[in-house]
């Protein structure tokens, strides 16, 4: 059977990984016939943000133990990704993929990605052919990891963020939440989400829903 | 248009609203022409998990600040909640239901419902024939609060927690996590989600997706 692994990097989406959009991920990947493993860094967090407040507390979270709560558990720390072999990776967005994976919210295109495991496992499974789904912002990341390769990619709109993967060589496409953009040399398949903060829940899990659909196929073929 | 109220208690199974629980009632309400507004209580939770290692934590997080993340901060304390008439009330699960909105975790039959108006808005919705849904753990709470009135309702499989709310006068009827039990008399709508701890995720969606059909069904009469 094939394994796809889930990237996650907390729980919420102003300091964390979108809730909604993991969770859609993780429904769709359970309507295919694949293993999924979900893996988060064992580390702070950079900030964390009260969700109703929308201001930061002060406190320090580990992104482990907060994906853990969408995960119910069952989740790796991401050190362990790289000892095995993935047929593809999703990652879900939220502010967390740009502010404790990468540091994309802050940097743009000069951005880093925070992790080796993660930064080495984006460009191995690229340079193998094996594809990449990533959702909201996330495309932000795999594009700072895979800076020079050419990819299209999309971040809904054409904004800020558009600009900044242009500076990095990729080309970005506008789509709509319930649509994806599929890049089939570079195997990636990204869709906006609440890229479109104001997207209805079930539009957001029809555009991930697709997006999973194109990746289990790529692997399946 | 027909409003409905879903009540939160946190973001995380093991100390809060089951996370995916949550989401899914969203999602299913997200396909029916209904409103939406989501509350939780401005209080501190009785209890915070570590859901990684499954030991308590010794912090302490705001129920609403918490499921806040869930909401994308779209939230209303719930001492709000009794301002408005609701058509319907729908409750994901989780030990959030069981450890801060009741003390059923500790206390069984003879447990008690945290917050008034909670109790005082369950009271008057199913007096006045307006429908609940309750998802996982919820009818619990729902038994406590309408002890006597001899409701039929589902925990999925027929243990501790069922016999709880015989003592209660209740029936409880076991079913399976795709599943929902409808008691028509009480217009109380149940299903048992992640009563059943490895169910897959879309079979979980399946059930709440049944159970928000059937409750927008009863208003829309």
């Amino acid at each position: 059977m094939k394994s796809i692994a889930v990237i996650l990097s907390g729980c919420g989406y102003l300091d964390g990984s979108e809730i909604r959009e993991s969770v859609a991920a993780l429904w769709a990947l359970s309507q295919h016939d694949v293993k999924v493993k979900i893996f988060a860094p064992d580390e702070p967090q950079t900030i964390v943000m009260n969700h109703y407040s929308g201001k930061a507390t002060g406190d320090t979270r580990n992104m482990l133990a907060e994906a853990a709560r969408i995960a119910r558990g069952k989740i790796e720390p991401l050190s362990m990704l790289s000892d095995h072999d993935y047929d593809a990776l999703i990652m879900p967005g939220g502010f967390g993929v740009a502010k404790n994976l990468c540091t994309f919210a802050a940097d743009g295109a000069s951005g880093t990605i925070l992790y080796k495991e993660l930064l080495y496992d984006i460009t191995a499974m690229h340079s193998d052919g094996r594809p990449i789904g990533a959702i909201c912002i996330a495309p932000a990341l795999i594009g700072l990891a895979l800076k020079g390769k050419k990819l299209e990619l999309t971040l809904g709109a054409d904004g800020n963020e558009a600009e900044e993967m242009r500076k990095l060589g990729h080309t970005h496409f506008e789509t709509k939440p319930n649509e994806i953009h599929i890049d089939k040399t570079n195997k990636l398949v990204t869709t906006p989400a609440y890229m479109y903060d104001d997207a209805p829940i079930n539009v957001v899990f029809e555009g991930i829903k697709k997006l999973v659909g194109e990746v289990v196929r790529m692997i399946q073929r």
